[in-house]
């Protein structure tokens, strides 16, 4: 196994994620929190059941709140540096089922700052044109305009401004380079930003003067921040915030890492807005596959689906584990064919994605009804 | 002669101004510059006349500039961690004059934020707080509203944040601490916080969608925040902001250093808002004096004005030369006593604080009509 990176701004090689759990000092999700889970949403969600989301920070705190009649609130985010991808939808995917099963409110962060100020080509109207675009794809979601807020850091910069001086005041140097490993050649914005994105999880807390429980759902790679956050956030008062971690959909061209929209080639990258014709060149041309060299030879020794990245999109997108199981099972004994196995994939997707594209196009009249301004 | 340090958060030692030109690299304010300056201006502030504001960046390049009918506006600041004294007033003054005089724009900057991150007790109620309190004492002092815009960083932090993320971004952690020394144990706001002190050097250049050339008058110890200022402005597209430094009215205790609002003892400070009683009692009781130790010696030997803080106070208030060369005579002669020295700066002082605690008053009401909001 490859050694791997897992940073907010670095994700590579073979992520070995119960490494991760132990290095990070977060929570396995066990079957026992998931019955807990269950109880108050009558159902899991496919991502949790394949325990997509694996990890957790106080997800029992929240839940002892929860029973004690005192909600939680969500907050997550999106750096918008580029288009939508598949890969940023798990999470909100999960997010907005949580909000429906828990009725509970959304926070949802578009720090276009941190995205400018790691980004050395990237310029404030980039990011903001990235940030509009990103919000189709969050509202299409199905998030409900009444319990949702979204927020561009710029835009909302009077209100959040003072709350992240009061978190950055509580922050040394010392410690942002021993958490981010900062170098001397970084920017010195770059360095208080994980101030603001410690901001959300007071920020209904704030505006509504009591202390309320934050749960971020978020992959894994952001907790860094949200480390910063949970030392922080009780020195001005508040809790901690808790989370749910989930691993990361891979690119087309391989089972491991994170699919990215910098990525300068579209080939490794699936975009919320590609046709149903690019979405099917892009998974036929490129999607790597856990199949065996000749037809013959897949159907004598069957493939691999644990490195197939068509049957990993399935389990991501595809909800019936029954289906999911003999797609499974079939590929692995040679009964279907690593073409067969695509095609459902990208019939999969593709119904996914006409969905989606047709909310999205709805979300653009409803833009102001989730907008949070100051 | 002690050594001294002069930084925007500590001034102490024995001053040798001469010495600091070397050291910041700016340059000494010659008698060609102030005939230059008195053609436009019809005469010269006494402030310049002798030479307390001694220092200068690129004056006659705002002198070119202004002759081409390019008029530059006018930035200074005010960080708010106390009330307003006597020091704090003296470049204001000579602000105040130099929008008269060239009929310029003067665009005021409260950083709340900067108090805030520096002094560890300070909340950021306490430093709006005594930001609006400042506030009088600026508009006291005859600024034109039609011409004054006043911004503290957090209420205006919506349009600042943004630019001051375009500022941050060309400043490396490497520069912030060779700049301004910053150890491990800093805040991460307050690494961030020179971004913020750049921006008023551009804004009305960015809301006007113009270049207009900026000059700076300021006290020589913020120089530190414009030598940065001046290094990144240009990458961004805009002029290097011009300066003009005062030197540091000294409390009372001495003829060194620079007053100051955070001293926990009243007694080497005169605040713009003490009585007439309250200045009588603190110069009589606390200013260092330049006198001989008995009445007899003093008629015999003089008294020496360069050290006396009465007399100090008198070239930084009293706009007569004549009546100032007199006083300085009459002193190192013997012929007048310390008592009376300070007899005459009582006066003085209490003369200009009745007509500034006047205008303080009415200033209450026009506040709304200098403050730039969004």
């Amino acid at each position: 196994m490859k050694k791997f990176i897992v940073t907010p701004w670095e994700v590579s090689g073979d992520i070995d994620y119960d490494k991760l759990i132990k290095e990070f000092g977060t929570e396995k999700i066990t079957d026992k929190l998931l019955k807990r889970i269950e109880k108050h949403t009558g159902e899991l969600h496919w991502l949790l059941r394949r325990k997509i989301f694996f990890s957790h920070r106080d997800m029992n705190w929240i839940l002892d709140n929860y029973e004690k009649k005192n909600k939680f609130f969500l907050y997550t985010g999106r750096a918008p540096s580029g288009l939508t991808h598949l890969g940023h939808l798990v999470p909100w995917i999960f997010a907005q089922w949580l909000q429906e099963k828990f009725n509970v409110e959304m926070w949802f962060q578009i720090p276009d700052d941190e995205k400018f100020l790691f980004k050395p080509k990237l310029t404030l109207e980039d990011t903001k044109h990235y940030a509009y675009d990103n919000i189709l794809d969050i509202i299409a979601l199905g998030f409900d305009p009444k319990k949702t807020k979204i927020f561009l850091d710029t835009e909302y910069a009077k209100v959040m401004y003072p709350l992240a001086l009061e978190i950055s005041k509580k922050i040394t140097l010392s410690t942002a380079r021993a958490v981010f490993g900062f170098k001397n050649e970084m920017n010195i914005g770059a360095i208080f930003y994980t101030s603001m994105q410690s901001v959300p999880a007071i920020l209904p807390s704030v505006l509504k003067k009591k202390n309320i429980p934050c749960l971020i759902p978020h992959a894994i790679d952001q907790d860094a921040h949200f480390r910063v956050s949970r030392d922080v956030l009780p020195k001005l008062g508040y809790y901690k915030p808790a989370a749910i971690h989930c691993r990361f959909l891979s690119g087309l061209s391989g089972p491991h890492g994170k699919m990215s929209s910098s990525d300068p080639k579209d080939i490794n990258t699936i975009f919320a807005t590609d046709s149903a014709k690019t979405v099917e060149h892009k998974i036929k041309k490129y999607a790597f596959s856990g199949g065996q060299p000749t037809i013959k030879e897949h159907k004598e020794k069957g493939g691999n689906p644990d490195v197939d990245v068509s049957y990993q999109y399935l389990t991501f997108f595809e909800p019936s584990d029954k289906k999911l199981k003999k797609i499974y099972e079939d590929y692995k004994s040679g009964a279907i064919l690593t073409s067969e196995l695509k095609g459902i994939c990208i019939e999969t997707i593709n119904k996914f994605l006409k969905e989606h594209q047709k909310k999205r196009e709805l979300a653009k009249k409803n833009i102001e009804k989730f907008m949070l301004r100051a």
